[in-house]
Parts: C-alpha cells; sequence; structure tokens
C-alpha cells in the first residue's frame, strides 16, 4: 500500500456529493487526496422530476442525462474516480454481490475517512439504506476471514454529510470544514445539476451560513476566522488524539 | 496575550480533576501548557467517608486534608496553579460575585481547552452544576460588557471528562486521549488521594480499558496503534478544521 | 383528480385501525372524506388467541373472521375503502411487489393524510415494520420516475396513530382529535373486534382519557372544551401554515 | 376580555425578537394581532461586541442604543407593545418580583399564542433560561389562586423560535410560517439591528432556505407552495383540533 | 436504627400522592412499611381551582381545606406520618435550610425507596423542581460531613411516580405494580379530593389501564397474571440483584 | 412443560456469550437453571483475526477452532445447551427458515429470561441485527397460530448484555448482578478463547470494575455489598412486581 492519502464517498444517488460534501471533495482533491465517490444510483426515479416533466422521456435518457451530469461534476472537484453502481433508487437495494462489490472498494481505496448520509430520513428512506450498508461494508471490510489475503480495511472515520432539513434527520454537526479555497469549484459542480437548479442558491446559502458557524466555533468575536464557505459533518466513531 | 499554550480544569470537588482528567493535565504540561485547575469545593462533606469515620474530626480538618492532598495531586501532575474556591459542597452553590471570580480566572487563563463533568448525574447534583457554571462563566468572559477593557475570551472547546457510571449520565466520549508517556505521573496523583483508596484501581482499570478503546478507533487489529493508558472526553462545540 | 378529500391507513394487522384510529376514520367520513384502509395481514396468527384457543381451528378459517370482523368495522367507521393485503403477520413481510401494489394504492388515494404505527415497538416487529413500509412507499409514491404519467404524491402528512404501551415505543401525541360526535361509531366498531373482547373497555378507557387530554391543552380550567372522547396523534413532518 | 386576538414574545435580548421571529410577528400584526413583546434585556453586555469597541463606551449608552434599535425594529414589525424589563444580561436573573411582573403582562395579554427561545443552548445560557421562566410564569398565570380575581390563563402554545445553529441545540422545527407578505418588514427590523450588521445576510438566508423546506413540505415537486420567506417553530404542547 | 421497612413520598402538591402512587402507599403499609408522605407545598395556588371559584375564598381557607382532604387521604392509604411543609407552590422554592429539614426527614426515615415525580414537566415547573431537590437532599443525606455523627443514608431507589399526560413528560415506566388488594383504600383516598372530582374517573381508568399492561408485561395471553388495578413507576438508578 | 427454570441466549457470534454473559450463565446454572445458549455464527470472518494471521487458513479450519473453543467454554460455565446455528458472519444473514428454527428453540426452552446484544452497534451491525431477530423471533414464538398446538411463549425480558464500548453503543445498564461466586468459571471460560487473548484482562476489568457500580448502587458508602465481580444488563421491557 503506497502512502498515497484517499477519501471515499458512498452517495445513494449521484447528485448528492455534490451539494453535501462537494467541498470536502475539492479541498482534499487540492490536497492531494485521491477521493473515489461510489453513486450506488443515478437518482434516475425519485431525484429528477425536472427531466421527466419533459415529454417521450426514458428511464435510459434520464440515467445517461444524470451520469453525465455526475461526471462533469465529479471533475469539477477534482473526484480521482466516479464509480456508479446503477442499482435503482426509490427504493434502492442492495444484494449480497452488490454489498461485496462495494467492500471490494473500500478495501482497494483505503479510505482515511469515509462520507455517507444521516442515519435518519423520514422523507427518503434511500438515504438511511446507504448509511447502513456503509457501517455493514466498512465492517467486512475489516474483516480477516473476508477475501483472506486482500489488505484489510482500518479504521476509517465515517463522517455523515448535510442532509437536507437537518433537524428532520437529527443531524448534529461536529466539525466544520473551511472550503472558501474551493467554492469556486464547489459551485462549478452545483451547476452540472441542471435538473436542479432550484437547490443551487440553497446550498450556497446552506455553504455561506456554515462559514459563520465556523466562524463562531473558532473564537467569535474575538479572533474567529472568517470563513466565506464551509461544509459541516457528523462524526460515527470518536477520535483518537495525543493533544486535545 | 502572550503566546503561551493554556488550559483550564473546573472541578467541583477537590479529588475530581485527579480520576477524571489527570492524564489529560499531566501531558499538556509535559507540552508546555500551563494547566490551571480550580476546585471549587474541597469535598469536604460528601466526598470524604473515610476522614469523616476517624474520631474527633471537624470541618476544618477535614478540608486541611483534602487541601493537602489535592496540592500533593496537582504537583505530581504539573499543575500550574491550583484555585480552591472553598465554596462548599453537598450542594455546592454559587452566588454571582462567585461566578465573577471564576470568570476572572478564564479571562486571565484565556484558556485554549476547558474541561468540567457531566452534564447529567443522578448521583451527584454538584457535579451538573459545575457544568452549567462552566457553561455560564464561559458565556459571561466573551461578553464584550463585562469588565470592558479586559481580554474577552474566545470559544475554547468544552471537554466533560468522564464520570463514575458513564451510562447512568449520559456520557459519550468522542475523544480518547493517549496518556501512556504520563501514566506514572498520573497514578502518583492518584496515590495522593488516600481517603479515597478503593478507588485508586478502579480508575487504572479505567485508564487500561479506555486504552483498548483507543487502539480500536485507531485502526484495530490492523495497525490500530497500541496505548497502554487513555483518557475519553465528550466534546460540547463542534470542532472548526482545515481536513477531515 | 377531483377535490375529494381523502385519506389513507396502513394497518399491520386487521383490527389496529380500529383500536387507533377508529374515531378519525369516522370523523373524518362524516366530513366527507373517502377513507381507505389497507390491511396489510389478517393478524391471523399472531393477533387471534382467542380463536386459536377453539378446537380445530384451521389459518383459513381464522383469516375468514378476522376478515368478516374487519369489514363489519369498517362498515361501522364508514370506510370507503377496505384492502386486505392478506400478507401474512408474526413476522408481516413485503416482497418489492407488495410495496408496488401499495404505492399503486397511495396515489390512486392521493390522501391528504396518512395514519400508520408507531415507529418503535420491541413487542411487536410488524407494526415497525408497516410504518418503515409506509415511508418508503410514500416517497417512492412520490418519484417522478415511477411509471411516468401517473400521478404522482404530495407531501401528505403521516401521522402516527395511538401504540398500546404508549410510553415504552417511545410515541409522543402532538395532536388530540375530540372524536366525541361520532363515539358511538367507534364504540361499535370496537365491539364488531369480538376475538380481542378484553380490550374493549381497554380503548373505551384510552378514549375518555385522551379527552381529558384534549381539555387540558385546549384551556384546561379556564375555557378549555370538554371533549368526551378523543384519540391522539404524533406527527412526522413539519406543518406549513399561514397563521400560528 | 375583548375577542381582540393577542400574542406575546419572551425575548431574553433586545434583538432576538427580530432575527428569530420578526416574520411572525409582522404577519399577526397585518391580520389584526395585537403583538406584544418583552425585552427581558438589551443584550448589552453580551450582544453589543460592536458598540463596546467604540471608544468611551458606558453600559448607559450601550443600553440606550439597544433600546432605540429595538424601538425603531418594533414600529417596522408593527408591534402592539413592546417591554422593556432592563434585567441585565450574562447573566440574565429574574427574582420573584421580576417574575411576577412578567406573569401580570401574560395575564393582561391574555397571548393566544407565546413565543420564546429553544430549551437548550450550551452557547448562550441566558435563552434556556428565559424558555424556563416562560414556562414557570406561563404556569403561574393559569393559577387561580394567584391574585385571585384576575383573569386566569387558558393554554396557549409555546413555540420555541429559531436559535442560531439550530442542530447544537436540540431545536426541530413542526411548522414552517409563509412571511412572504411581510418580509420587507422583517428586512426593515433586522436593518434597525446596526450593531450586528454581520447577521443581515445570514438570517435573510434562513428565511429563503426555511421557504424552500416550506414548499416541500407542502408538497415538493407536485404543487408544494412555492414561499419566498418563511420561519420555523418548535411547538412545546400537543395541538387540540377538530380535523386532522 | 431497627429493622422496621420504611418508604418516603416526596410530593410537590398536596394531592399528588394520592393519584400517582397511592396504591403504592396502601399496599407497602399493608406489607408493614412506615410510609412517611412529604408534601412540599398544599398545591393552594395552582391546584385549587374549584375553591378559589367560591365566593370570598382567602389562601389561608384553601390551604386547611386542602390539608384535610390530604389528612383524610392520608389516613385512607395507611400513610404512617404525614409532613406539610407548606412552603407555597406555583411556585414551589426551597431556601437551603428547608432543603436541611427535608434530608433530616430522609435521615430520619431511612427508607427502602423514595418516590417523587417525573424529570420533566413543562406544564408544571413544580412537579420537575421537586424531582430536582429529591435527587439532591437524597445526595446530602448520603454524605458523611453533613451532621457528621447522623445515621448516613444508603442508596434507596428513587421510583417516579406517573405525571398526568405521561408521553409528554418523556416518562417511561419499567416496573408495574399490582394494587389490586388494596384498591379500594387508593379509591377511598382519591375520594377525598373533593376540590378536583373531575380526575376521579380519570384515575381509576389509569389504574384499570395499566393492569392491562401488568398481565401484558407478566405473560400476556400465555398464562399472564390478571391485576385488575396496578400502577407504574419509572426508576432512576439500577438495581442489585442475585438472580435476573 | 416441568418446572424447569430456564434461560436463553442468542450470541451473534461464538465468543459473545462468554465476555459478555460469562457470568450470568454460571450463576443461573448454579442455580438449577438448564442455559441454552445460541450462537447464530461462529465469528468465522470477522472475529477470528488472530486466527487468519496464521498460515494456510481455511475457513472450515477457524469455524472448527471456533466451535471447539465455544463448546470448551460453554463446558466450563456449565452451559446445557450451546447450539451453533453456523449461518455466516459480517455479515450475518438469517432467512425465515433460519427465524423458524429459532423459534422453535426459543418455544422448546421456555425461557424465564433472554439475553441478547445492544440494540445499536455502528462497529458491528451483525450484533444489532441479532437483537431485531431477538426480538422478532420472540413475538413469532409468542403467537398462536404460530404452529398451532405447540406451546406458546410467555413474556420473557429480554435483558441486552454489555457490548464493547458501551457508550457508543447507548446501552445503559439498569441491573447489576453479583457474579462473585462464580468468577473462577467465567475466567476459565474467557480463557478458552484463545484467538482473543488481548481481552482476558479487558474484560476481566470489565468485570471488576461493575462490580464498584454494584456496590455504590446496594449502598455506596453505607452498607453498599462489597462484590468483586459484576455483570451489567440493560431490560427491554418493565417488570410486573408486587412490592417495589
Amino acid at each position: 500500500m503506497s502512502d498515497k492519502k484517499t477519501a471515499l464517498v458512498i452517495s445513494a444517488h449521484a447528485a448528492d456529493f455534490v451539494w453535501r460534501c462537494g467541498g470536502a471533495i475539492a479541498l482534499h482533491a487540492d490536497k492531494g487526496y485521491d477521493v473515489t465517490v461510489v453513486c450506488l444510483s443515478f437518482g434516475e426515479r425519485g431525484e429528477s422530476a425536472k427531466l421527466w416533466k419533459q415529454k417521450d422521456m426514458t428511464l435510459d435518457r434520464v440515467k445517461a442525462a444524470r451520469r453525465a451530469e455526475s461526471e462533469k461534476a465529479a471533475q469539477a472537484l477534482g473526484v480521482h474516480d466516479l464509480i456508479c453502481f446503477d442499482l435503482g433508487d426509490y427504493p434502492l437495494r442492495m444484494t449480497d454481490d452488490d454489498k461485496y462489490r462495494l467492500v471490494e472498494v473500500i478495501r482497494k481505496v483505503q479510505p482515511s475517512f469515509m462520507l455517507s448520509h444521516s442515519q435518519y430520513d423520514p422523507y427518503n428512506t434511500d438515504h438511511m439504506y446507504a448509511t447502513q450498508v456503509a457501517l455493514e461494508t466498512r465492517m467486512i471490510a475489516q474483516a480477516w476471514g473476508h477475501n483472506p489475503g486482500e489488505n484489510v480495511l482500518g479504521a476509517p472515520q465515517l463522517y455523515l454529510f448535510e442532509p437536507h432539513q437537518t433537524e428532520q434527520m437529527g443531524w448534529k454537526p461536529d466539525v466544520f470544514l473551511d472550503i472558501t479555497s474551493v467554492w469556486d469549484k464547489k459551485r462549478a459542480a452545483i451547476e452540472c445539476m441542471e435538473g436542479q437548479e432550484h437547490l443551487w442558491e440553497f446550498y450556497t446559502r446552506v455553504a455561506q451560513n456554515r462559514a459563520n458557524h465556523f466562524q463562531r466555533n473558532s473564537g467569535g468575536q474575538s479572533g474567529g476566522r472568517a470563513a466565506q464557505y464551509a461544509e459541516g459533518f457528523q462524526s460515527i466513531f470518536p477520535r483518537t488524539v495525543d493533544e486535545l
């Protein structure tokens, strides 16, 4: 295993990685991380209303459009590898083999940290299912008896990225990341999502308001750092440190 | 304000800082931090059973014994400044002036981080009161209109150190600190607490088991770091970072 | 789509809709709503002890008896359409096709609001499974790409009706409905449930005590309205209003 | 008692009512409500950093400036009565007499609903103290034996308005209010808060994003109403209704 | 200290001990326990609406009436000692001396178990205050340094008895007590509460429905014991046992 | 059905029953209980790292080794019947037939109480899956219509035994069991687990520290019983009692 720093995003639908952690992706890519993004589905049935309102639309055309948008967004963010599992959405379901395929990706990437959805979402059961699978496959990837001989996974953090309507999901961020330096890239990626234009400004405002939270928690009116754009994340596991 | 790194412990009773964050104190002292410890009371009424079982004991003699133990323990840990507020315990109560005195200490120390008790404790209402006051005085210390002209406090993290019977307190650690290098100092400080000898081995075992948790969360059986002794803490506020 | 007001109940077992929201059904039927009730199973294995204690009982006979009771109760309540999915109970399980059948019902009904079980129930895993499916199928029914061309679902509230032993289920009502005017109908429907006679008085008392809660929350001893019978519900989603 | 519709806001500091429920105030004023606002303090010590950074500032001058801003904002919103208790902040404390004074206001206003802060706030203990007092004084106002002969309070809802950093406060909105029609008034009131200009755009973005939540919960992409600005509130008490 | 078995009830208002744990009192009295009841107030201001609606009522007359009712009820239940602290209600407040008086009672009684209110109650802040004081005084009674020489308290369970509107209080019973054998006594005590006649049937129904819960949890339809009346309690502290 | 007292442990992996409830097993065996242990898998893939690090290891050899260890440990503890379902781990999955097999065991054993894992475990989804199945199969075993004619299950308590890293699992013990008299047996069983030697001392320390909690909750410094070793458990269901 090389010393390459790596990260892995597990996204239920094609666009989630853009709105929810596009800044983290671009920032870590800038820092030399290889960031892999797995889209379990294209969100072709449930998150493509604008496309479906067009005449003569088909599932394949929606998927193709969503794939194209995702690839463009991934490029804008500096994603190292975009992997589309194409498992279908609304509902998203994974067989054992689908899960083992994801385990394989996890082991190959050996991520320093992972990113996925909130643990609860009454609006979107695909989201919470993705997180459940993220925990399950992380566990399998740690098992010495799963495909013995392969590189076993260590204990990467699983960060939960920001859901829509945070309070309804019981999501509580415990870390804010300054993404000011890569905001242009995130905005560019956001604008690749043509089918969801109504969210462009929404998530721009989210990033601006999270920057206010960044500043508050880094010192407030007494030396707090004035980030312009930030993202929030909730950690599942405790950290291990040598200094508080 | 100098570049001196500093930390502040707010301990309801004289011994709490030893069992619950003695390792963090000694470790940061080793790293060059000036660690100030405020003991709001000596725990003279409620946490000195062994002394009270002696004949002809008086409140003053208990307090003197507890003060002596605390000073000895503080020295063992490398505490920069041990401040005994001597406010009485069981119950601990603070007037506005007591609180302002604590605000004064906070502002003078300008801590990089603060340490106090869990937010809930049905066994010991002094503990949760101390944390409530820690939050309140931290807030006052941040107010530009409190003693205008003084150095206003930034936004230091408040870590909650490990209570006795963690699960009953709703305490959930999100950070483990490796204290192996300073364990001897913590054990020496623990042994200064002659009145509570029944807890010496208890908290040694806590430190050993937290080291197991440290290892698990730093990689488990795939490269996890083998700490021998560790302490756990729960953060109140989100962190602000430039890298996940 | 007509202007007909509609509601949809998703009930794990045949009798649940009677005890838990029979008043809401009868009241809204009176107000001109078409109320559709889906019984996912008859509760034939797990909720028909009295029948099974009879000699020579068979699964088919239990199901027939439960179906008859349900139909009679539905009639008493003014149910517009009672649909029995007959999926089996203890445990209740649904294939994708079963779920799509439910989605079809949801889309056809286009409910103003939906009703189902509490989200947690350690006594009865069928109940929490039904709610999980209610959320999942509501989501699918909202997807423009699911059977494109059909009428897509809006965002109806999902109310959780009252479980047995509310506190064990973590169920907390946030709305009380006065069912005094239709109590006779609910009681008549309750008495259709011959196999569970031990619960007739129980749920009558529940309705009376919820009426006390109705009065308390509508003004208490200073003008509170004296309902005689009421039902409580917990909302999953926020409301959108033009006046508080 | 007349048929006048009324509402009461209990605000820990002078500006809170503007950011957190200015829209609700203006909207209900437009609907003919008399809205009374009680500011327990001016936020003179803790929420006036910009003023304190000026030369030769005094407590009285800060309070005067904050009072002037509040009055101007109240006028912009159509507040019926702005009552400044001037109790001091950081920390806010209330004697029994202060509480009885607030009870007197509550009884005089006889509000249809009340508004106050979130129940938890580790950044600002004044906020949670205000809510605790709101519950306590609401209870006293309901007591037939408190100043017998006065009009006893019924059971008005207590809505918790939106705190800063909602997720850290455990605040979860269960109702969204469309404030589009009065946004100009809220923005005008916001701009009265000259000392906190850094929050003008922040709370404008909050209102815009809450409008997105309003639309989602009123039908989403299938007929959801397109509010431009909204506010969110959390209810403490259950509602009593005649129709779900 | 004798081998006498004892119990202690801490009741915010005069009537609480009747509705909420009258059965437990009568049952344990029957079993030979000396049960002491402390009423911190008479509930004279907030829980005596019916009396206040009478002409020419005064605080003293209300208190006298409430005292008479309580004494009669206590006698019906077989209370060993009814102690009225007469501290005032709505709001209830206790000075240090009031608390020390309660500590004195606790130490004198040396209860096998204690009973008080739920930990949260937005309708009635006196209730949660009483529980907070119950925990605080229990702790002081355990302190060897509080009035040295007195008998120190062990670690009696604190049971929280059933509040009104359980779900709103976050109260969850973990033990059901069969009170069938003493129901007549509880009902007799209930009927002493002439000022709150509207609650007689309410709490009779509560006892009947809790009996259903008793039966369910003792075996349900397979041998569950058919209690007719029961009470539920929530434990604060873990139990220590020699057999599961 | 005989009067034999019985208990049932449902363990996701072969070793769990040893670390987490070995004391409870040995103690109840000593008291004359027949204790049945079901191991759903051997933990062959995920909990046998030490074995897999050996050369030429195979799945069958790991399973054989784990089976041998488990049998030896079961014997040391006095287990009446050790049943290995051999369903595979990481992930553990159960078909309907696997569940019905478990129901059969439950009905045959007719346990006085059951033991299984915590309800949440982000490190190990097998654990929480086992508990979910324990609740589901307990429910099926109670159904009169499941294999009519068989002995239907009553309402045994389900105790959740201690997970690793308790606080991360949201596990809160409400009962402590003194296992001092059988500690030698538990330690002997622990030492059968050769593949996980790093945990021998860990769980010895857990037992010692839980003994401290036992003492605290049985009287603390005023007559608390000095257990040397103890285990903690969390109950799912309320208890039914005749004395508090």
